[in-house]
């Protein structure tokens, strides 16, 4: 795999594209079949290179193919490996197609396969949330905007946030999917191919929806990809959130949270630490698949019509990108499920009073006070209990009384719990709505099982 | 607009902000609305807030709203006005809302205005290609891969493969604007609000399909900002390409077509020039929005739920790419219908004999060779004539025939015309298939007018 | 300035490059004097030329400045107004110069100001981390790796990581500075000019250090926006470090430090909140900073010589950088002095006796046993000891002696302050070294103030 | 290299760090020596850790090392191997350090390796351009801005603006080069390291010009792998420039140079193409490393001190740059030099008399013409001439009158070298200064040859 020449090693993309082989094969065999049907070559050739194939491919599969890396690409390298064995009738498959079009289809049905692979990924880690949310369904820590604590809130309906974010995650991918799901072949080089070929047949072979509608932009077209990586970085965003949020959690300070060994590991020097490292992997990855996309929108931008060879550029960077997606995918599951609450703490952080501020401007409002001069007050009232190391809970009546006659006895329900159940509104994290919105998501789920 | 304080200039949104002026309104008075009906506030306060609502925005259009930059952002310019005007009753209308989910409301507004937008401008070009093509539908032009003449298309065919490009790219748009559509008002801060509020008919007032699922995910979710972003970072780049061809295109090598006058300009020293600047601008500002979308990728990654100041950096690289596409998208109609096409220089580039090699080979293929042999004897073909300064046409079949008596007289059927009818595949560049392809593409364009 | 034609509005850069007047007055009043001083106009052409332009330039800081939309960019309206003020003595001006030597002059000159401004802000602020250093000498805080506390630090120590960095951006943006200081006037167009004009000269009046080598490269070269750029990028980087641990730090969990009230805001409905939106925003900021980084480099990927419109598109992004750093570099001083710290938090975190595991560690290697060994019986004691819910400093001998039969008496003598003075290595966190860095830190600020 | 652990293979680095043996190992020798001299270990332990580590560089490159992959990181692997080899005293290496402190050399070393590579690089590619600048050095080809023709320019101008750019790269990978010549070793974890070792000694003894000033930010700053990436940009960017221009000049409609066939390659259905492969692919790896600059950015933001996990992720990408722009600069210098031009082509297009136009409004200028009314006259007689079909060269004098009473018989005497030659400003085409031009910047080579 080390060729001589620099510049055959500078253009050749086998050590790369060899992972296309599966697609590859799959379109020779399927374009084979085809070119039979139409007449173009005789059942007996088509048969003959059909078997050469998968016999090339139990070869890659065993791993006694041997690449050469003056072949170049994976067609190539295919080809010359069917001519060996078959002589010149192999010659006869690259017949109505070229690389251009071959190559886009070998991408496609590589994404399609990453699309139906990232979307089970997606379901599984969304079903792994709802088993958490719902085995700490009573646990309750503060919200946070800011990094301040701002209002209470369950940690299941923190939880489902996420299990939103990868819901529209699965969409995105799943339009990169369909995008993805358009035969190129048949559109040759890049004008079409003069001989009576059957598009609508191989689209079938293969699994296609449709064949493509004109030949220059099937043989340039990336969007698909470029789609896929777009939908990529923002799903790794949403990953980077809650991997942040681990790692905080985990942190001394904050104390909600211990991740199991097997997602923590300990310090070449420091024999106490519990590092949270594959959350700061996972974290540290979204910076690579950014910038996967950005590099192939490089490539992309300002080329010519139709194929040029930048666009082998767009390999590397998307394989990269499913191995990272995938990858962090598999590792989130079991790292959610290893997680302890330590109830202790959170208990404590969502006991500080302050998270009931709002809801004693709530109060006033109801006892007729506009909202925003309620709001005025009782940034007065938490100033008041603030230098006095007070808590809401802890000032008497008297006390509130002194900022507005409005207050009364019964300022002393507010509590935790109320302001909980008080955020009943569809989408707050009111205990009930949470309850719903977990049965809710479970069927959502159900509905759409995997890809 | 010049506000002493170097921090409240910091973390003031107002001078961009206000451009949401007319969502946050239009938020504010469904909200007005939807208080008074749930009986929150009174019909009569609701009726003096929307008044005054409507009022500030005709204030603003007229010019004459005071843009006072410590007040921070639109919505408390807005409320702040408001209250100099109604006085307490004024505080009210923050009633069960907060900036974080009401900011997140004028922000899907605003997207699904440009999405609209964008759509219609897409639409129009896309007509524009067609238009053109049409025109031009006997132009010939060497197709090119690698800008090397490859095969001769139509230009028409080469024009509907931008056709296609922005299909892909308007279903983008679309998805984005989908994901837009979701209501976030009723989220609050970001637990929920704790009044009987209708989310629902707030929805229905502001034209949402439905309402959002999780508060903390609603106040924290910008993937719909990303959604577009990545959608014009997509549709940029086929512009940048359109633009390409049309700076390479209008050269005096290539000489294909001349740019109207308006969409050209001249040199400020040379007084011959006629440079491509609209083509090159456009291409140019590619750069800016990919950097936008890397942007929001930027300031997304790893915050912690909910709400962080962070956020507020969302608006201008939105702004400024809305209006880079819009302005895009906007010039490139007349630029491609200014367009003249040389049409002796594009015979003479179709002209070129080479551009029949491939057909050559499949000739050969006709006769029986494999493909790989045909190709392999028709390079040695070209060699030899390229050497001799003929072209393929000028062989004569005795010249052929050195290379292969497979030749026949037959092989001076192949000609331009011929290359092109052979290419009837569909997607192909045939002038049948071609004629075809722009009845479909019509066909589409009317099927889905505008957005 | 709202001009009617969508064209001139999308080719115009006047909007911005406005901004560039002072720079390019300055370069028209050099080359009016270099022109009259070779013979090329007459000195009282030249007079004329710069009384002419000197009044331009009050006209325009005087608000009085026609600027017409039509007039497309700076120079353009510069000349039109001396023209409508000289007549066509005005036309002389531009004899052996182009607008493409004369905007890259324009550039560097502004990059040249932009960097002695950004220095002088850096070294602001490296001022302010040594005051607020030094007035927190004894402060000490838990180091972190992957935000767990790992080793007691000074927090002074910790500044003086930010002081650093800082160190090297400086650095940065000089090379950067350095490559702007190259004089591209003369290079006409693109092949340099065909009069005897004297570039040294103009380079002297200008503040050049040197005149550019070629013509060719002079007026498409865009390195130093790039080098000025990547150096923001990375400077900004630093800053979202700083402002990363600020919010940290004042976050209700960590409670290190309050940041004054000027440099917090409110909650629109949580009357408690104290949000750290300064630092939030500087941390967003950085979004934008690589935006524009790429979207640069975007733009000038696969440019052919020399110039193109296209790049155009270099100013807009570099203006809103330089703002974004200045703005940036002029909230951080205040803000770090307006900081509290809260001892009592910081004392009682340091106080955690893990933060000494490596001292025990390193204390079994002072016994002779290897440190490979030496962490693994702490990590054993370390389990033993958080089992039991009790300190390192809270076992007895006996206890340690379980472990291993090296522990002595003396491993009592293992504290905080042991564990910072034995840092003593260079660059260590000791004490003593912290207050010799300091004091070495603030004579580096001093033989190198400002640009 | 497969570990079946999702987690372990999720967070091994070995499979990409391995890379970094010969500096992890050199390090290590450099750590024991010292750890001896200072009487920490004994003499003949260090002996036999040095022996060992040489030994087991030499498994590694003779292939036999054994990387088991849940070995982690390639610290790890060597410990882990030295301690197969040597038994406990193996332990003993790490006193004094951390893998923090150790990686963070190690990446050091790397870089300033790569920058010694990247400048040799360049300088080849700089001598090469002179090279073929010479070996054409009469050449006149049409210097293009807007890809408009503007002005004849020498072939040898052209491709010495490349040197300038490659020359201005080597000082920006200098820059980062000097960066990364600060030794960290020493700053243990975080905070520095409790034995008295010897820092100094350290950088001596592994090439580092100083040791860095603070623990906290040693570890935790990857500036120098950002200032290499961005140079590595830009350098990138470059190169896609010339890539650029290579495929156009190679196109059919330029003509202006063949490649030589091992720089093309053909097509796999076209037998008669030459397709610029090498230069597209050099233009299209640009993406890739803009995406890597990007990732390390985004790794960076708003990571708190000290080391965090995520910077794990500094390596890939980095290590790609580097092999990229190896790769690129290697396949250049051979490249260039299979360059043919095609003389008839370049002279015939140098020969547009429009090149001409500048020149005739400075002769207009020279006659006592303002310029901007001279520019306005020759655009009168461009329009003439063109609308003619005549050359400038063609019209006659009388013709020429018509315009203006200044143009005089002499106007004849404008001619492709009278414009050459009449550019002898610093910078400028003129065949003289061309040839200074090219003795300077030879000499500028020759002062500093290789890094």
């Amino acid at each position: 795999m080390t060729p001589q020449n620099p510049v055959t090693e500078y253009t050749a993309s086998l050590p790369f594209d060899r992972r296309l082989y599966r697609q590859d094969i799959a379109c020779s065999i399927a374009h084979a079949r085809m070119l039979a049907r139409q007449g173009i070559i005789t059942e007996k050739e088509a048969e003959a290179i059909i078997m050469g194939l998968v016999a090339i491919r139990e070869e890659i599969e065993q791993g006694t193919f041997p690449f050469r890396p003056e072949l170049e690409d994976i067609h190539m390298a295919i080809e010359a490996r069917l001519t060996e064995r078959l002589g010149a009738v192999a010659g006869k498959l690259h017949t109505g197609r070229s690389r251009n079009d071959l190559v886009a289809t070998d991408m496609r049905l590589y994404i399609k396969e990453a699309v139906a692979q990232t979307v089970a990924g997606l379901h599984h880690l969304q079903a792994t949330l709802l088993e958490v949310a719902q085995a700490h369904a009573d646990v309750v820590i503060p919200g946070y905007t800011h990094l301040q604590r701002a209002q209470p809130v369950l940690l299941a309906h923190h939880l489902l946030a996420y299990f939103e974010m990868l819901h529209r995650d699965c969409a995105r991918f799943r339009h990169a999917g369909a995008e993805a799901d358009v035969l190129p072949l048949g559109s040759g080089a890049l004008a079409g191919v003069p001989y009576p070929i059957d598009r609508e047949f191989l689209a079938q072979e293969l699994g296609f929806s449709r064949v493509s509608d004109n030949s220059l932009d099937a043989v340039s077209d990336r969007d698909f990809l470029l789609s896929f990586l777009a939908a990529a970085a923002t799903c790794m965003m949403h990953l980077s959130r809650l991997a942040e949020e681990l790692v905080l959690w985990s942190s001394a300070e904050f104390g909600f949270i211990t991740l199991g060994e097997g997602y923590t590991s300990g310090s070449s020097i420091m024999p106490h630490k519990r590092n949270p490292d594959v959350a700061e992997l996972a974290r540290g990855k979204t910076g690579r698949v950014y910038g996967h996309l950005l590099g192939l929108l490089t490539v992309m931008k300002g080329l010519p019509l139709a194929y040029n060879r930048d666009m082998q550029e767009d390999k590397e960077g998307t394989f990269d990108t499913v191995d990272s997606l995938q990858a962090t995918l598999g590792v989130f599951p079991g790292m959610l499920r290893s997680l302890q609450v330590n109830r202790e703490r959170t208990s404590q952080a969502a006991a500080d009073s302050l998270l009931l501020a709002t809801d004693v401007a709530d109060y006033l409002v109801g006892k007729g006070l506009p909202f925003r001069q309620a709001h005025q007050v009782v940034a007065q009232v938490v100033r008041y209990a603030v230098e006095r190391g007070k808590g809401l809970g802890e000032l008497s009546l008297e006390e509130y009384r002194r900022f507005s006659p409005l207050f009364a006895p019964d300022v002393s329900t507010l509590t935790l719990d109320s302001a909980l159940a008080a955020r009943r509104v569809k989408g707050g994290t009111a205990p009930r709505r949470v309850r719903e919105a977990l049965a809710e998501a479970q069927k959502r789920l159900e509905v759409c099982p995997g890809s």
